[in-house]
């Protein structure tokens, strides 16, 4: 069970240990740096727990029947303690006291327990863990026990190199190594992506504060190796063990060059330093790294509920955890770094959830997430070529930068039928390309990198527009149509001229018409690159045509914008069981896919996120009408459906409905009720969103045609939201009340455009604004 | 806690649930029929259990940095029961009563349990599983609940895909199926030798013995499949679940020419056909075959402890259900079918402790295995090659025909200089070769199987002496040699001159000149044929002169013969402490390996093998002179060494001694004090030594020069001994007493030739001699 009160805004906890709420916790708890993620199992062992250290990047494929995926390798966490010859086992004996922390403020989970064993002798037992934001390398544990009688104690703690991803291995058996009797080194490697991974372990132990040495012995087997380290503790002695742990790859940057046996000298160094610097330091040290890059840079304030402060902190903190920001080959998993779901392969997610919060508070993060597309052009053009089409068609699901699609094929089985299940996003939810296009497009607009844009935006959205250009299809009505695809609602698989769909295929080919006139005028030397690259000229004529014959569903004689071809013409049913629903996904105990593709129904926000891309497309009614239409039609069953939702709640007159969605976008991962919805992981698009429905609903920061627009629209229950914005270079600190904003420009140099309730200012240091 | 007081020297009961005892368990109580091994952990999972599902001769190799090994296939026998929303979990609540059996007689696998919930709830549960032995691809589980109050019970059960063999994954992710929300099927493949498996399950559920439906759901997902059975049942309600499973794999014979889809539906059709039968006549069926197949046709009846008599019983129950004799092209594991220890592989094991059995008792079992020898000898000319040497070479290690040595090269890390282990057994243990061609000559003159000999045993012999011929050295001293080599005696790496590798690699050539000139002179047509396929003319030259001019150690002035060329010089220690151990190994807290080899220390029977096998070449003298000089220096830290010793004790005049070892030879699994001594699976070959022990040492039954001879020398603590022998198609039974000896020719059908004490006898019908 989950507690928000006891925190100050600043962390969860959970106060009592229950099984049900392992995945829960584990997920939500997990500890990262972008550069590694950690699943926050206990130490001691027990069934229902998993285990997953993830290293972003490192991906491989299992088999040629599976796709490829972020393994999880080999664990450092799992620690085991024997008190007296018992086992420490929280399903036994008694427990007298225990919270689990995470702090969000720091970075440490910690525990602390009281726990009576069952012969009933008396234990105290302090757990603290981190995954360094200075080193990204680290991972480091204190483990305090107090016993209240004599006791010996027995740690048994190594390197298991077991794991597999639900029973994919994929890892080599790999060499164990032990050096000085003290530094344990395991070196696997994937089986089909060949990274060699070297993972460190090294114990330091005290006595009331004084280094001591235990007896030890080590046992290496196939795939593990582990210390058992053998105390004794007079009663009320703090015996502490603390564990430093590292994992270096073969694909990290700072390998590039060097041989396996350089890379495994080099791990251990770095070990060594950790272990010199000891817990205590390493705890501080990337305490100090929060605040410097996280709660410093992006500072956001809220004035109403705790809860709500704390978990728009709580998705701050995942955001940064599951980011890899240092490395521009690599970008954000769908579960961020919390659990093996979607196999850690990228989605629309990051250009339409994600980005927006990096390109906002942390440009430099967004820059690297859309260079990554870039280097994912090989991949997108043989995607295209493969499917008998020109430019870049970016895959639905994307991994290694040129491994292209990586969608299964098929997943799960149908009960009706016992066949198994064909998975059509990889094949026909298209709109990624324009969700990438939108995306470079956007961190270029906010952040005026005309670097970035020269390098590598112009080309891909010329790249998209070029595939858009080649998947139009004329139909017997003299117009261009985008058949046959799945659109963001994802309960409507094989419709036609999905509106979004469409809409943003021609924005993206509008963009590049626009770019290609602009570059031939202003930047030749670039244009002639690019023609010799693409062949814009000729692709100019073709986007021209498309452009001015592409067939775009337009809003009813009610105002309501189609959702594709025939959604209004479906049958209605009564939704209301399922919109009372505890969990998602509780229409297909009713119904099968192919009956849900009949019914206006939807899993998620679809016509709303064209409302929130391209806001000024549609007048103010079209856009009151279809959410009118839409929201009472829509389960929620995506983590992307709510936050969108209630973003555009104010747009549409009605932020207190806005405001409950955001409370029910909360509970995606953080809901007692649901302990399993984070099993898998936690949803990494609902913590973007998060952020979204905070400062871009409530808040009011928006992008608008590339020019910049704060109106907030703040729900009764905050009296004022503090946030932060880049802009072009600068940063504006912004203070939201309900009738009231004051935005200040703490960089200072220069003057910024800017809309506020629907008038144009010019900021130069400070303004305020009242409604 | 396993007790062998219950079972009236038919079964071995678990009096109290304890989880330091569950390797021990799982493996002492594993179930199987020679086509798969399936090993018994408890059905409701439980931190520490290994389950393990092994069919034969499915070798897969995980990365070509491993070995290949017996995968460990999908799971069936995880079967999780809830009671009134409690987990039934016999770490929590109260055991009131818990007895699991394994019944050697029938092959069943039983668990009654009353178990009081924690929340106070009673419950009788009963547990029944076979592997049947009727039909080899089947398992069959009931379970029956008996709750003490109103309960909703429900049964999570299915197949488990995600299983490995200590990590290494051998199976893709495979097909789930489900048939008529009834049937489920997984169908896995193997990663390297790209064998498919089908597994198959379905469940039945009866209230009070009648017929009932409950309410199921299915779970399908990556590498697995559950169906979840609800049922509600009243106080005293006798609630059933029957389970039934199967497996099949393309490496079966009778899946020849199928395509996969047909193996499946075949699979699915056998799985009906099980289901219809019911879990009592499919259990029926199989005790008979156990009665047919084993009791009936090796009786064996020991007159004094009960204990003896299990243990013999036990012994025979492991060797029926280890040994694959329904297809030649597999072998024998060393830890049988009952865990992933040794990887499933064929040692020398087969020939010197197992052959024996089959070859007085199923002869064809024995000449299926011979057989595979015979169709390995490919791998074996591979090894030779690879060598520099000639003929054929046998792996010390071996799986699939076409593999060759399988010895994994590398094995654990060294604590001292933290380096690998490098496994020097696959290079230089080389007296496999020798062991080959013994065991295909015993079961030729014990047997009189002249079409083996034609088709396989001369070529095998004659391949082996090759090798012989093309691996002497010669030396300074004009003689030839054979350095650098493993003995049995492992704790002596890289001796020369070894006396048991150098008499039987005589012995081979001696056999070798004999069976080329009788079959010169008396089958010239196969003369011609394997002349033509080995060159047997050139090769009897160097036959000649190696038999002539081999290097043997010859006994000392005290009548010891030298183990090797410095065995006898080495540093004598002090070794009670060793041999008082209650663990293997010990030795090796205090020494390291290269320290032990330079001691007068013997892991294992070593001298003592050569006086098994070859047992007229030296005088009683020397033999009882070698044994109380050897016996001291050995450990016993092999499960080859007690029996070897044990039957030589009646030899060297010291049954009572051999007596001792004999007991001491059982406890090698069963023993309580050593509760993870078969974790890794059973010592297959001390249960054909235990066999040995009884049968060969006491019950006198030995083949010497090809002629029969059954001396008993029975310990004190037996009165009689009866068992039968086949010898050359005639099956004679045996009472062996103290003083007395009756043979029965139950045959009937000729005179056998036969030595008893000392003296030769004709038995035609019956015979009996006295001491």
């Amino acid at each position: 069970m989950l507690d928000f009160s006891m925190g100050k805004g600043w962390a969860l906890d959970e106060t009592s240990f229950d099984p049900a709420f392992f995945g829960k916790v584990e997920a939500n708890f997990s500890l990262g740096n972008g550069y590694l993620g950690l699943r926050s199992a206990h130490e001691e062992n027990y069934l229902g727990q998993t285990r997953d250290l993830l290293v972003a990047g490192t991906f491989d494929r299992f088999s040629p029947e599976e796709v490829t995926e972020l393994p999880n390798a080999a664990d450092v966490t799992n620690i085991e303690i024997t008190l007296n010859g018992e086992r420490f086992d929280l399903t036994t004996g008694r427990i007298m006291y225990y919270v689990r922390r995470l702090d969000l403020k720091t970075g440490m989970l910690s525990r602390d327990v009281t726990w009576q064993s069952p012969k009933g002798e008396l234990y105290s037992l302090h757990f603290k863990r981190i995954v360094s934001l200075k080193r990204l390398h680290t991972i480091a544990f204190q483990i305090s026990v107090i016993p209240r009688q004599e006791t010996m104690i027995r740690f048994q703690s190594g390197i298991d190199g077991r794991m597999t991803c639900d029973g994919s291995q994929h890892f080599t058996e790999g060499q164990t190594r032990f050096y000085d009797k003290k530094y344990l080194q395991f070196v696997p490697r994937t089986i089909q992506s060949d990274i060699t991974f070297v993972v460190d372990a090294t114990h330091d132990f005290y006595a009331n504060g004084e280094e001591t040495q235990p007896v030890s012995d080590i046992n290496i087997s196939r795939r593990h190796m582990f210390s058992n380290f053998t105390l004794e503790a007079e009663a009320g002695e703090v015996v502490t063990m603390e564990k430093f742990c590292n994992v270096f790859t073969t694909r990290d940057r700072e390998a590039a060059g060097m041989t396996t046996a350089e890379l495994q000298a080099f791990a251990l160094d770095r070990l060594k330093e950790d272990q010199a610097a000891g817990f205590q330091s390493l705890a501080e040290e990337s305490a100090a790294a929060w605040r410097e890059k996280v709660w410093d840079r992006v500072p956001i304030t809220v004035d109403g509920p705790e809860f709500d402060q704390l978990v728009i902190r709580f998705a701050q903190y995942h955001l940064q955890l599951m980011t890899p920001a240092h490395d521009n080959r690599m970008n954000i998993g769908a579960k961020g770094f919390s659990g093996e779901g979607y196999k850690g392969h990228v989605f629309w997610d990051t250009e339409i959830f994600l980005l927006p919060y990096f390109i906002f508070n942390m440009p430099e993060a967004a820059r690297s997430l859309e260079e990554y597309r870039y280097l994912s052009l090989p991949g997108a053009h043989a995607k295209a070529k493969h499917n008998g089409y020109d430019g870049a068609q970016f895959p639905w699901e994307s991994a290694w930068l040129d491994d292209g699609e990586v969608t299964p094929e098929y997943m799960g089985t149908d009960v009706v039928t016992g066949q198994l299940i064909k998975v059509w996003t990889g094949f026909i939810e298209i709109h990624i390309t324009s969700d990438v296009a939108f995306g470079a497009w956007s961190y270029y607009k906010c952040t005026g990198d005309q670097d970035f844009m020269d390098k590598y935006g112009y080309e891909l959205i010329f790249d998209c527009a070029k595939f858009w250009a080649s998947r139009l299809e004329p139909g017997e009505d003299g117009l261009l149509h985008i058949n046959d695809v799945v659109g963001p609602d994802e309960y409507k698989e094989h419709v036609d001229d999905n509106a979004f769909t469409n809409y943003l295929a021609k924005w993206t080919i509008d963009k590049a018409i626009e770019y290609a006139d602009l570059l031939s005028e202003e930047n030749p030397e670039l244009f002639a690159q690019l023609e010799a690259k693409l062949g814009i000229m000729e692709l100019r004529e073709k986007w021209a045509y498309a452009s001015a014959f592409m067939f775009l569903t337009k809003p009813n004689e009610n105002g309501v914008l189609p959702q594709d071809s025939t959604y209004l013409t479906l049958q209605d049913i009564d939704l209301t069981k399922y919109k009372n629903q505890a969990h998602v996904g509780g229409i297909y105990k009713d119904y099968n896919q192919e009956q849900i593709t009949k019914m206006q129904v939807s899993k998620q926000a679809d016509v709303m996120v064209l409302f929130y891309l391209l806001e000024d497309l549609f007048p103010r009614e079209v856009k009151v009408s279809s959410f009118n239409y839409y929201e009472p039609r829509c389960l929620h069953d995506s983590s992307l459906s709510l936050c969108t939702h209630s973003m555009l709640s104010a747009d549409v007159g009605n932020v207190e409905q806005g405001y409950q969605m955001f409370q029910k976008a909360c509970m995606i991962d953080l809901d007692n009720a649901n302990p399993h919805s984070s099993d898998a992981g936690i949803h990494a698009a609902s913590m973007g969103g998060l952020w979204q429905c905070a400062v871009q609903g409530f808040g009011g920061l928006r992008m608008l045609g590339g020019k910049l627009r704060i109106s907030p629209n703040m729900p009764q229950a905050w009296n004022s939201l503090r946030y932060t914005a880049m802009w072009q270079g600068q940063r504006i600190a912004v203070t939201a009340e309900q009738n009231r904003v004051e935005l200040v420009n703490e960089t200072g140099s220069g003057p910024v455009e800017v809309e506020v309730w629907g008038a144009a200012y010019t900021l130069t240091d400070r303004l305020t604004v009242t409604k």
